[in-house]
């Protein structure tokens, strides 16, 4: 190994950012992607090309207040400092929280991690115009105290296939859902969940489910049969992207 | 009087917007604003020319709950129903909250009224991208309870010449506020003022001097002098208009 070779370490960013204007996470041709900015901006500030490798690949729409992401270069800039600097070549709506140094074969999607996502919904008769892009809107009375209620029976480690968009390559369905909670804040509820991982879209249909629970659609009970039936079809509809937030990452 | 305009009666709206797009609600040659926007849906719903009169000329950027607004026709649509036909034919970010029917003498300026503003700042190490459009960022420290302190010598009549800004075409400076109150939420601090009116300017300079207070700038038993000064160059700096958002009216 050459003494280049050798100064290369490993960067770990945060990233929060507003997904409405981006396709997403993941890097695609003729899109602008948080990946394909986060890329831009850090190939700019070290000068040659890189790729950032994420936690998790947000949908179009869907918002971040930690994301995670790392990177490789013998940048001489210390791991601390280099936050800063990519976010002043990043556009506003993306924002590196924090960057620190990590061992080199440290990997964002191989580490045991508890993973918290947050689902908004506002309640009302006519859509606040400030939180169209980042709250679900519903004019349907809801019953907080039911969707309350049917929170438990998520909890633990369950097959989620039921719970999980067609399409999917994940090799199991199998996860654990540590936390479930359902918050009143106002107008908005706003519905937090932990995890060692999710499926794709399973917080956006866990927010339908519970959301049909609320308008009376589906009982409490009923989320014990939903899980154990394994059937996409038996759960609630997938709520749209907007009013996803993924709240962040801790490793264990 | 004819009976066509006898029947002509004054509908009005409370509205509610995002004001990051506009260049403010008042209408403008080249530019969109709220009231431009109004204007247009309006007058595509009842097939006339309409021009609604605005109680609240609100800035570039600033956003609203509740701004009101009359306009007058001759149009079938029931009062109530108007608020839901006008928002058919408005971008996502206005809002037509609520319609009813006053008075064809009721004029949104000159009413007797209780008037609400938010002023919103966040504190953190980062901006988070989600509340870049509603709100300031700070990453200084704030002492909040020197902030709370000042609140008090605000209240009441004043002659509020040292908060108003330059070029103002009032014809006195003499405003009373009925409530002035620092609310901490999370990372976020909300600063609601109720007055009977506000000079052009004036809660965004609130908020500025407000937050010298917490940053130590100045202390809370300044105010008073700086009031009694009737010296814009004595009170705090105008923040950025995206932090300030009108709450609503409330007719006495």
């Amino acid at each position: 190994m050459s003494e280049t070779e050798a100064s290369v370490k490993r960067i770990r960013l945060f990233v929060a950012y507003d997904g409405t204007a981006y396709h997403g996470w993941q890097i695609q041709k003729n899109a602008v992607t948080i990946e394909s900015e986060l890329n831009r901006a850090i190939s700019d500030l070290v000068g040659s090309d890189v790729m950032v490798i994420g936690a998790s690949r947000t949908d179009a729409g869907v918002h971040s207040m930690g994301n995670v992401a790392v990177f490789d270069s013998d940048t001489r800039i210390p791991a601390e400092k280099i936050a800063g600097a990519i976010n002043a070549r990043l556009p506003e709506d993306i924002r590196v929280v924090k960057s620190d140094e990590v061992p080199t074969d440290w990997h964002p999607r191989h580490q045991d991690c508890k993973k918290t996502y947050e689902y908004r919904i506002t309640r009302g008769r006519v859509q606040l115009p400030t939180k169209r892009l980042y709250s679900h809107f519903t004019y349907h009375y809801i019953d907080v105290d039911a969707m309350k209620a049917a929170c438990g029976a998520f909890l633990g480690e369950h097959d989620f296939a039921s719970l999980c968009a067609a399409g999917s390559q994940a090799e199991t369905t199998v996860r654990t859902i540590y936390a479930l909670e359902v918050e009143e804040n106002g107008d908005d509820l706003v519905i937090r969940v932990t995890g060692n991982g999710f499926l794709y879209n399973m917080v956006r249909i866990i927010a339908g489910t519970l959301l049909d629970v609320g308008m009376g659609r589906k009982k409490p009970e009923d989320i014990t049969g939903i899980l154990e039936s394994l059937d996409r079809k038996n759960a609630g509809p997938t709520l749209p992207a907007k009013g996803l937030t993924l709240v962040g990452y801790i490793y264990l």
